[in-house]
């Protein structure tokens, strides 16, 4: 070992889903929205002045921050942007989990969570799921420095209802608790309104979902202006300029173009329940799904088995060999015929 | 103060320079190039595709990390890259500080350094320059969890030769020694060959300046593979896609085009020197910049007044009220034409 190794911190990365380089791959693994961007994010990439990336963006992406207030009826300091939600979402444990008093958030949940906390040496208690992986609120009235809760949960695609949200709000005046919604554009509703009443909420949203923009890296956080000052204080402690040009031109004009992602999102949702039903009848068991993947189990077929023969046919979906999941595979809903063609395959491979 | 606020990291952000949304200003106060990045770079946005940003970019960046590599003569394992300059020194600020012992670095220098040391709560020491505003390469023998050199240095401009560099790091065996050449392409020489000779060495640079696209966000770090991998384990800790897709794409066609910065990099370096002959005309006097600014004072004049004077001009220089260097303006150099007018304007204002 070199001698400045002593210092170095040593961290466990988190590992994303495959981004397999080859063409012609069926991509069900990362979640990524089957349909492209608003047309109106190819004008604005288009539109793009390539003699203006000499000079910096702006550092507040106000025009960005804007599109997004307007779109949820918030003020702009009630909006924080940053590099996809995971880039706001660690923005936000260095923010407010700096508690001696563990941070909580489901033992099965979105795993970029526990490398966070280990990464920003936060305290943490991963709690247990109920049998049927649903999260139970009472659990989250242990003493704590902070709640972290994917809602809709990932990857069990179990979605709380706003009232359970609430209560766990309520019980936690002294703690930051911070709603991941990620997913919360395929049939869920939101928690924002809650804002207006819990100062200690905050809400984490992504375009890299509905948006179709997983490609452009833009996530945000909806709070009072209070959480987001602190947060924004943070990120310009750490890079100044963290939105290059093409994200906030491309963000706004997403931003402002809302029938269509709501549009293709019911796309999604439909084909979401058609899938449901064909899987049923191949022999699949799963929780009811709220987002745009299913988490779903073979009543005779091993979960790892299916995977590598899904993948022998050119077909990605993921698989985590972990204790709890390991029994499930977590399939993307990706286009009517992206489907027809994971369902061809599983009904060759289940026999 | 609410409950929740006693778990608050409670951050005192670096300030960037104004970005002012107006047009029309000369806007020489944030070190952007003049010159507009190079045609490829137009051409690979154009390129882009609008469909896939629906899909994650390659976490890696490997192709934008390979253009990096060869333009270097180096390993893929011997590049990092991240969201500007800023990213990546803060990313390796986190990796490699984390001693007892203060990390070392000028007093008068880029003043995120002690922003990031503040927030990651590193212990850091500012070794004050010499009275003509130089690095004394002796100061860095301390006992120390780490150093970092801006070289040239801002907001000074000034050089350290190579030799001076290699007795630093020759010194420092056990501690990493990050040296940030941000301005290195306008007429320094590049420390890198040294990464082959010390394992502790990491030289981190930018697209922001001489590759004129500060709006795109891009830096890199080039040291040998374990330093890079340690700091690729953390970032994959923080954010596993941190390059958007057009930041990849156009961040390759810039590294590709070597031609063309050098001739825009030679051209301010041109326009540099005529503005020192004039500036020394006017009674202004300076260190000797090897950068795409010039730190000057004032014989008579106080540096305050000729900002104020100038800004009113819409003209927009940089200017720090604090101790040391607050008889000094940093003048970004801008076009022939932008600096001409400065240079009137100075004359006026000077009378």
């Amino acid at each position: 070992m070199a001698e400045w190794e002593k210092n170095v911190r040593k961290a466990v990365p988190y590992i994303p889903g495959e981004q397999p380089k080859e063409s012609g791959i069926i991509k069900l693994n990362t979640n990524e929205n089957p349909y492209p961007p608003s047309p109106a994010v190819k004008e604005a990439l288009e539109e793009l002045s390539h003699r203006d990336l000499r000079l910096y963006p702006d550092p507040d992406a106000s025009e960005l921050v804007k599109a997004i207030a307007d779109e949820y009826e918030l003020k702009p300091e009630e909006v924080f942007v940053g590099v996809g939600s995971d880039d706001v979402l660690s923005v936000a444990f260095q923010t407010f989990f700096n508690s001696q008093e563990p941070i909580l958030f489901p033992e099965i949940t979105y795993s970029f969570y526990d490398v966070w906390a280990d990464i920003y040496k936060i305290p943490y208690e991963a709690i247990p799921l109920n049998k049927d992986l649903t999260i139970d609120p009472e659990d989250y009235t242990l003493d704590n420095g902070g709640i972290v809760i994917a809602n809709p949960n990932a990857p069990t695609g179990i979605y709380l209802e706003r009232n359970a949200i609430e209560s766990i709000l309520k019980a936690n005046p002294g703690s930051v608790v911070i709603i991941d919604e990620a997913y919360i554009d395929f049939g869920g509703q939101s928690c924002l309104p809650l804002i207006k009443k819990y100062d200690n909420l905050l809400v984490v949203q992504t375009f890299s979902k509905s948006r179709s923009m997983a490609g452009m890296r833009i996530g945000f956080a909806m709070g009072n202006a209070s959480l987001i000052k602190f947060m924004n204080d943070v990120k310009f402690s750490v890079n100044s300029y963290t939105m290059n040009r093409a994200a906030i031109a491309a963000g706004t004009a997403a931003a402002k173009d809302t029938a269509y992602y709501k549009s293709t999102c019911a796309k999604i949702i439909r084909t979401r329940e058609r899938v449901k039903n064909a899987l049923i009848r191949l022999g699949f068991e799963f929780p009811d799904s709220r987002t745009n993947f299913l988490f779903v189990k073979h009543k005779t077929m091993e979960a790892k088995t299916i995977f590598e023969e899904l993948k022998k046919r050119g077909i990605y979906v993921r698989y985590w060999d972990k204790p709890i999941i390991k029994d499930y595979l977590r399939i993307t809903v990706g286009t009517s015929s992206d489907m027809q063609k994971l369902l061809d395959a599983l009904a060759e491979i289940i026999g």
